[in-house]
């Protein structure tokens, strides 16, 4: 059958289950009761700390077919999610599925656990890397599921990602549960992504190498939630946790699209009190900000929030005043986390809060202005931002699609072509954030406005910005390098694109030899 | 039937259900789902704002037979209760059921409401005034349901206490949901209370006088559970919220029953490093703390956590380190607010971290000593706090058996005669908290351990502590007062109370003329 966006996918996928085609950005009503997990108890007195990974996997006990989940605030320097899959090899646990929120290169081993059948399934937001390219060679028998950042918290909130066992690498944790991502040898800030994980999961245990004095503070996981504290040498590798510092691009084309996309921005008049503002760690989406930044003080604007991943630009911008507050559900460097610690106007939200579209009202429906990235828009403005110009994954949505439905003004930066390839094709590999809520491409070379938003095209062109059509903006691409052939992929799905909803916006299919 | 203590209670209550008799304090596991209210949804740009209560009224609606529930952070200053009550009366509802964590004098409309119709069943963890005396006299059809705070949030997570709408009195709000306590006029501090009807609620209605910017913070509820924010002119009186400060007692039977109490957590050796404490802000309770703190000064012991409802006195052990940290589900002065706002180590806690047995590890279990009161206690240790001495309805467990059972060390301060009537008793009129919970009595005359506990005794004993048996004690009353005659009651339950667990541990019956 074919979705709203015209992809085609089956009505059903053999380890997936029934298939809910995408049907608009907000089509399908979420018309379901919430997960209920069981109730648990603990009697005073009851310790709450286990003496390794192996007695707890033991004591839970994890079992064969098991969902484990895993949260990806420690990034490149995670060491949780292979001790816990050491531990689950050792102990000769087969059929396990991994729901991994972002997986990264340092999550390697996966693969080896995936050829001995200890994992057969996989559910993340993103990843990139050795595990991203085996699985797009055919490494798993059933697809992966990919999703939003919001959708995962909407799916575990729904019931539709019923975890099992979360294990939650903390930075701090108390003897009875508490935790924090602020404190400890591997700080790494928000733990916004493991919120819905630590609500919702029958069996909650928390691997920390950093127990604090009861009761820790701050809580950003309760006790009340937690069920074991597992003490470990080491969660991970503070250098792969968090950067010193996120720095602006010094590239030029990347400066021309950043000052481009700020003039869009003003020209929609969105440059005003009351501002709230989202952006990228990249390079390209901070020079965005700077700009940003630059028209603020020189109105004397001043901003409302900024929302999702921070880093030290920004708060610098909340300390000068441009912004009020940060919504932060993850923190990029040590910047952010230390704002997060000390400064009351810095608060750290849940991965639900952020951006699940099935609550009474997330984060991302309050933005004003996001920047986005693309590997791939098509004409008709779907982004992809799963698969690489081969068909490989190296990516995935995280929260791409979700500030998309939610901000008032989705801009999505990029080069006109990328990797010497035209970025702007007539259908995209993968769609994964629909066209319909993206409002203008910027590029080097011009900008394109959706067609659904003329007023805004109006304003633009009246600001004497170069706007193009983007069948326009196309054709110039295709001028300076050669339209690029249609990637050739194998039959296999390998991987599902859940919209934020649940809906099916598209498939990933085996890549080509 | 009888239950685990003896209590003739009915195996079914018309109003209420099937009873499951109370079997002892850790005896009845949860087995069950938490309860799983429907997915609900907001879209960009939707508004959350409602021009009064009749128009939220409309909007969500509210109908015949539904479960509306309040908290009692405003205490006797409360307006939200009866704005909400009156509304529902004009448009005509009938059959609801009220939920209101505490009920005071200030909500005496309920009486006429009742009359009416409007309201003809109530679930409360408290109740005095003039609703309490109608309830004891046979107001209701059906019974009041009476519960601990711990186990309100119990039963609400578990879906036992059902809420079709939540009607949260705010003291500061923004258009979007997210409240706190700390901030507005009728500031009033924690809202922990008011946590599980967030979040468990099929709607949520936020009441609030104070409109803040967006995003709000501290956010204490948060915009992801709340449906609807509806501002009034005024949310309560705040002379009836806070008191401007509260203060020990100077009466010195109370000062005498406080000292002794502090010597007996001396003798227990738990006036040492990590040392945790509850006590009650009446001002008994307070000079408890006040001796407590004169012994931990003395030797120079680093306390860990205050638990409860908090004072300006816990407050000032805070900032002079003899605690590190507070845990607050509801503050009573405004040195408690003021702490709650500005220091980071003074935390706010839902009703369920505070003492609902039913989750994976909640505060009480964590106390070393708690201090509590009584109306009545007998020589089997329980404890009444719901009925005096006439048999009138005047109070209710509020935290007492939730703290009894989570405490190390269960503390019960009270004077030998109480309105000239002895304090003990062979029976309690309403069993309220288990005899097991409750480790020792104080008095002015002496000290009466649980027979259970004869470690304890030992300690108290060779400490030089007049250790008297209860039934001792018991005697020296009834020489001074004459015993009480057996209190007359009708046959018809107008209060059932339950047990933090859910199960039954008594009922009230009517009062008699």
């Amino acid at each position: 059958m074919k979705n709203a966006i015209g992809r085609e996918i089956p009505e059903y996928i053999e380890g997936y289950g029934q298939v809910v085609p995408y049907a608009g950005a907000f089509a399908t009503p979420p018309n379901r009761q919430r997960q209920s997990p069981p109730v648990k108890w603990n009697k005073p007195g009851e310790s709450k700390l286990i003496a390794g990974l192996e007695a707890v996997f033991r004591r839970v006990p994890v079992k064969d077919g098991m969902t484990l989940s895993f949260h990806h605030h420690f990034r490149n320097g995670d060491g949780v999610v292979n001790m816990v899959l050491t531990t689950a090899a050792k102990l000769g646990l087969k059929n396990l599925k991994v729901a991994l929120s972002s997986i990264f290169p340092v999550h390697a081993p996966l693969i080896e656990h995936i050829q001995n059948g200890v994992v057969t399934a996989l559910d993340t937001n993103y990843m990139s890397g050795p595990v991203a390219e085996a699985v797009s060679r055919g490494l798993l028998a059933q697809p992966v599921i990919m999703r939003t950042h919001g959708g995962r918290a909407r799916a575990i909130e729904c019931g539709q990602l019923k975890i099992d066992v979360a294990f939650i690498a903390a930075p701090a944790a108390d003897n009875y549960g508490n935790l924090n991502g602020v404190q400890g040898p591997a700080a790494c800030g928000s733990l916004g992504y493991a919120f819905p994980d630590a609500e919702y999961a029958d069996c909650v245990v928390a691997v920390t190498d950093h127990l604090a004095e009861y009761p820790l503070s701050p809580v950003s996981i309760p006790q009340t939630r937690v069920d074991y504290v597992v003490v470990v040498d080491r969660v991970g590798d503070p250098q792969g946790i968090v950067s010193g510092t996120t720095r602006i691009t010094k590239e030029p084309v990347g400066l021309k699209i950043a000052s481009l996309a700020a003039k869009v921005i003003e020209a929609a008049g969105l440059i005003q009190d009351g501002l709230s503002f989202q952006t990228g760690a990249g390079g390209a989406s901070l020079a965005v900000a700077h700009y940003v930044r630059q028209k603020m003080e020189q109105t004397g604007v001043r901003g409302s929030f900024a929302l999702g991943g921070i880093t030290g630009y920004l708060v610098d911008m909340l300390e000068k005043g441009l912004f009020q507050k940060i919504l932060d559900v993850q923190g990029f460097d040590l910047e952010a986390i230390r704002s997060l610690t000390a400064n009351p106007n810095h608060l750290e939200i849940g991965a639900g809060f952020y951006a699940s579209p099935f609550t009474s009202g997330c984060a991302v429906n309050k933005l004003d202005v996001v920047i986005l990235g693309a590997t791939e828009i098509d004409t008709d403005f779907h982004v992809n931002v799963v698969t690489g110009s081969n068909g490989m994954i190296m990516g995935g949505s995280g929260g791409h699609s979700d500030a998309a439905a939610g901000a008032k003004l989705t801009i999505v930066v990029a080069n006109l072509l990328r990797s010497r390839l035209p970025i702007i094709v007539d259908n995209v590999l993968t769609a994964t954030t629909p066209g319909e809520t993206v409002d203008v491409l910027v590029t080097e070379r011009g900008i394109a406005v959706n067609p659904g938003r003329e007023s805004l095209r109006q304003q633009l062109t009246a600001a004497g910005l170069p706007v193009k059509t983007i069948q326009e903006l196309k054709e110039m691409a295709e001028q300076i390098a050669e339209k690029p052939k249609a990637i050739q992929t194998g039959e296999k799905i390998v991987a599902v694109v859940e919209y934020r909803d649940g809906t099916m916006i598209d498939v990933v299919r085996q890549m080509g030899d």
